[in-house]
């Protein structure tokens, strides 16, 4: 039983053909039309009419960045497209004939780790997503957790440090300000452009200019054993672990997987979040302190778990 | 469909018959033996004996404070009694010949709170259980959650201020050291010894002697009117909110239930954890902000939950 | 016996003959010649000609925005204008033919008002200046401390949030990002674009957009009685209270005086720094609580202290 | 010119005669008698008598713990001792006929260190005293900083982390949680008793019980190579160096000398110290970064500082 799940980002949408092990047979890609969510809808039509010639699917998985509802069906706001209360699968459904389901590029990226990923052996599982920002899902028992409203899931917005930096959700001190690609970015340039000598090598290699580091670089000089870059995965890595070990407090996940781009760092962040996580997890030493794991699905996790989840249920 | 419900306290044993309504219709009570699990269970044997006399039971339900295992049966810990991985479920059902589930205190709380009480009518609720210290009850599309362990739904011990006020449970800052009781009797007492003016009210009504003050007397004088104790009420609700709003980005409950000794203020304490809640909350113009609802049970809902737990699955 | 004070803006600089008591006899003016520092020299020297031929003077003070080195004559650094280790002083002095002394602009203005304001009977006062950013200057046994390098009195950069909002100075939550009317300003603007009805009135006083909200316009309207605009002067006021505590931790000073634009709000800025103060202050029931005053020399506070510190030692 | 020097302890009056150079000629020592001011007062002429008798010397310096008014006569308040407002260099005048002065403990001592110790040839010093708790003395322009009423040098009650730690001063977050003999072992027991693998032979050395763990230990175990004993040194040695960093972004001082019982883990405590204090001073780039010097005067220090000051002004 094939379905077809669909990846809109900011300036392509990618669609696979995926089977029930989680195999992408095969793809089919289009431009956004950022603008123009109609122009879009039909972007995405386009591309699975495309693929069901080859290939009989059952359903349509659509995952998106932004808020969906509870039900699945509408994105109720996007930051980056066009969107306010749009009945994007009522609208794809006409468009294509076939169920279809949005849900959140992270829970759906979650997802694909959960079914076919390092949590795959996991009825609960937390996964943080670090990439630019901080994204999150949450299986509990097997289920996604959505919310009452869609909106559950949003680790980037708990509350860090009161009073901490603030955020472009208008709060202070959200999680995302500490342990993001942004804030590791962030906390380099600083001590790069206040002459901290441990910089100097990171710095010098951006050409001299603060505002030249940002995170590729600071990933690859760490592996190759830079101290300064090193220091800056570690920071983030240590709120990282900070972070799973409050929302552990909360939901007690099996695992915690650890994806997004930065996560390429591999040990380099996973060690100072295990760390983290071990210093602060509350009643530590009565419980199984649960694994971090890196996350395995790549890129397509987002379009592999759309169309998983557009099969169930 | 009647169970019985046990409520297992560090000096008394409460048991009663439940019937489906959440209505308690009969009741026994036993000291407790606190030293001796082995007593303790034919304690809660002898109870469930002496009301099974008169009415029909299918099944036992027993909250207890402590750690309790995820098949709900063992209970891993448990601070004020001598309980260390006690099969507690085995042994009194071997002793009363029935299906026993056993619950942590909290969870069987909150579970009545949301089939009897202010959450009867959603599927989503986040309890928050304000009394010496802070206990919490999670409820996700009508399951209680248990987490991997059985040790979901310990808000009391996510990080609320980094490198904040030390806890019990060996970490620092946790929330139940910004909003619980015991919070709000050391931030008075604090104040009144360091001769606020505000306090001088509650110190005199406390004989003069600040560790004369408690949380009852902060209660009564709060709602007198007293600005001082009112004070510390809102203290500890803006924590209740901040703390709440970061649970929601994670979970985005329908419901928020305040339950325990010290939500006999009501709104005294509720408005500050409004007003707290709707000032952190991520999204707040795009999503439906949740109510805050005071729990309604009152010191019967661990009975009463539990008996109710015991009847579903 | 006449000295000229001379107060070095971005876009002009501002020259006037004062006597001993603080009151200026004339003025002079000119256009800031902010990219040369030859220049600038030059335009200050013909503001003191000008002013020397009507009036006899036997010193001359700089007051200027920047570090000044201990010993009063070199201008190390200064962010808006072309001066790296400049040695101010001694051009000036070669232009001039009198002796001249060159103070950081913030310590000028705090002596103005320890000689000649309401710090007048003191012998020790903190002065914290509250405008854009936030400035300060200290007086212990009637001696303006300097420090070692000249760096003294940046209370701007004390850390008040471990871990906080990021700084311009390359550090994260000093001070001034939580006291100054740039931090009222972003809260301020924060609150209006998530939606907080209390700052409805302010968002629509500023033609509905967040960013039209500024420091002005939130010091009226709180005199006007919005409980809005209060709300975001009281903030940054509990925050200048609890900043004083700890200086006063330090420094016990006997009045602490508030300036710069933000104070123009008055007791709506000073109450809540007075209570911040109170609440936070060690030992409070052992010692005087020092006084919050409003600064009284207005704008030409840097001009006048300027003046007076060429005339004393 | 000889004077004396009095350190008035908890349980023992130290005396001595000391030099120009800082140096004990000749000591006495006398029991504390606590509970009775009066005989305190004999006790301390009765050593005074003693000594005079084989030398010449023309003014006492009494150190004490506590808060001494700022014309160094009176001891407001001491928490050890049963001084409340005591006019205690009036009564000790009135005894042995020579002129008094009194000053508060870390202050004399902070003198002897800025006279004849590492500081000697500096002008402004900031001294933090890490003992149990922690003390203060400030040295500006070779004047020690009393504040008007004698407060002032309270480093301990700067507040670090808002909402952080209560102190027994009434308030939250002071420093002295964070950096204190005390703050180190609190810290290392609670990671002892959750079970941190990193404390286990620090926890060996202790006997298997965490409340074993005390400071001494921790050095000793640090000195040999111990990780998790550095760690807690290191965690105190960071806020250390982030506290001096704010005290310098107030008063710039060319030196900082760490003393107390603590400092005797030397570079193991200083070193840290050293990366937070350059990690978080406000202009780093452009400013001399002060040295931090481990104290020299030893236990005699405010025996030796008390003398000094007796002869100065």
């Amino acid at each position: 039983m094939l379905s077809i799940g669909v990846d809109i980002g900011g300036t392509k949408i990618a669609a696979g053909v995926v089977d029930e092990n989680g195999r992408i047979i095969a793809g089919a890609k289009r431009r956004t039309p950022a603008q123009d969510p109609e122009l879009l809808e039909q972007a995405v039509a386009d591309a699975v009419r495309e693929l069901r010639e080859q290939h009989p699917v059952v359903a349509i998985g659509i995952g998106a960045a932004g808020f969906v509802d509870a039900d699945r069906r509408t994105v109720v706001f996007a930051a980056n497209l066009a969107w306010r209360d749009r009945a994007l699968a009522d609208h794809v459904e006409a468009l294509v004939g076939l169920p279809v389901v949005v849900e959140n590029d992270a829970n759906a990226a979650g997802w694909a780790e959960f079914r076919f990923g390092p949590a795959a052996e996991a009825d609960t599982m937390l996964m943080m997503t670090v990439g630019t920002g901080l994204g999150g899902a949450i299986v509990l028992d097997g289920q996604l957790v959505r919310g009452a409203g869609g909106f559950a899931g949003e680790i980037a917005h708990m509350t860090a440090v009161p009073d901490g930096q603030w955020c472009g959700c208008g709060n202070r001190g959200c999680l995302e300000q500490y342990t993001s690609g942004t804030a590791m970015v962030r906390s380099a340039r600083a001590a790069a452009a206040t002459g901290d000598p441990l910089l100097e090598p990171l710095l010098a290699a951006a050409g001299g200019d603060a505002n030249g580091i940002d995170g590729p670089l600071i990933t690859r000089m760490a592996r190759e054993g830079d101290p300064g870059a090193q220091r800056h995965l570690t920071e983030i890595g240590d709120w990282l672990g900070r972070g799973a070990a409050s929302i552990s407090a909360l939901l007690d996940p099996e695992i915690i997987v650890i994806g997004g781009g930065v996560s390429a760092a591999g040990d380099l962040l996973l060690d100072p979040a295990r760390a983290g996580y071990a210093r602060t997890l509350t009643a530590r030493t009565h419980r199984t302190v649960a694994p971090f794991a890196q996350a395995s699905m790549g890129n397509e996790a987002g379009m592999i778990g759309a169309a998983d989840l557009a099969r169930h249920r």
